[in-house]
């Protein structure tokens, strides 16, 4: 039986190495896209090359998009600093949300999807952790799937794309216990907003706390390297 | 009294350019994207250049999109050939359909548009003479702003954006009499599908006979090379 193709966002963070795994544990045979836009975080490319490695992706096709396209705390340059030891839950929408980022990977995801015959993409957004991002919330991806429905001829000729958001609810103690299950090696990812410049993780940042608290209620060993915690 | 500032997709073509032109009348201060992703028409990319020039573009920012995203007979080593006098006003979604490219195109121009305090984006998208695609239909465009505001920050901010397509019913030699109007040098502008080395057009690809015949309806002299007519 001839497995179906997935395209999935690979980030080389926690979350996306989990979503692929979800999404070859599915039956999906991989395609994989990863996007350098001058973020701070580059040692994360060198860990999504590592986990589509681990997970025998097929083609994994690497995009970059020119910094001065985002404003935010993410990109390397900009004059926004990278919030410490913020209150990660409450309802603002953080200095480090990247304008319609999700909107741009989810819209190369539809054209490498439609041009390799792939119609199941998967994101590893999450709802929980980060209900300010705008692009995170599930009323954003159900507008996203309908407007790729219209706006594409696999979706004219009823063919229509899916986004998978299997973390989209999940708390990230959840995430890393599903990952674990599933045999992710979660050494190979990377979450800080801020490592220095061995990569090592700052420990301060909203996704170093979401990260090392995730690790902390799921009771699996946090495999992370971090300047202070 | 301080201008608006809008984004404006420049693709080189004779509808970008009229469509900035609109944009340039209606009070907007201009920003441009154009795109490069291994199109045949390359040419198109210096027509761009020189149309953001006699337009006062403010920045005009390139991005280039690995060919292997798309498969199409507009993309440079496809294997689909490009149709030659084909009927073109039939209904078929023609081969050289890019998958989801205009939905890139305007997820850059939301991002971009964020990042620099613009909310008014202008595509010069035609559902007239390219009805077959189905990112150039008003219920696309629809569907894109409606997921635009649910996904950016702007448009949960309650500052949402408008994408304008003000080319979309009008016939080319209505487009070419407005852009005439506006004073547009359509010497600068680039249309055909598969121009020769030194960028002289086909006369024979949908785009060149739409062209031909949009000046021939307009009763406005056509500057365009043609190899054949």
């Amino acid at each position: 039986m001839k497995n179906k193709t997935a395209v999935v966002l690979l980030s080389g963070g926690l979350d996306s190495a989990t979503t692929a795994a979800i999404a070859r544990d599915s039956g999906y045979d991989l395609h994989a896209l990863t996007f350098f836009y001058g973020q701070r975080h580059g040692i994360e490319i060198e860990c999504a090359k590592k986990i589509a490695s681990s997970l025998s992706v097929g083609n994994h096709v690497f995009i970059n998009i020119p910094a001065e396209i985002f404003k935010s705390a993410l990109v390397t340059g900009s004059s926004i600093d990278v919030p410490k030891n913020r209150n990660a839950v409450d309802n603002d929408i953080p200095a480090t949300y990247v304008p319609a980022r999700n909107i741009i990977f989810l819209s190369y995801a539809l054209a490498y999807g439609e041009s390799i015959g792939a119609r199941d993409i998967f994101i590893g957004a999450n709802a929980v952790d980060y209900s300010g991002y705008p692009d995170c919330r599930p009323e954003f991806f159900e507008a996203f799937s309908s407007m790729a429905n219209i706006g594409t001829r696999a979706g004219v000729e009823g063919s229509p794309f899916s986004v998978h958001t299997p973390l989209l609810f999940l708390k990230k103690s959840e995430i890393i216990l599903k990952g674990t299950a599933l045999g992710v090696d979660y050494s190979l990812t990377h979450s800080c907003y801020d490592p220095d410049g061995e990569g090592m993780s700052c420990g301060l940042c909203d996704s170093c706390l979401i990260r090392m608290k995730g690790f902390r209620d799921a009771g699996v060993p946090d495999p992370t390297r971090y300047r202070s915690r």
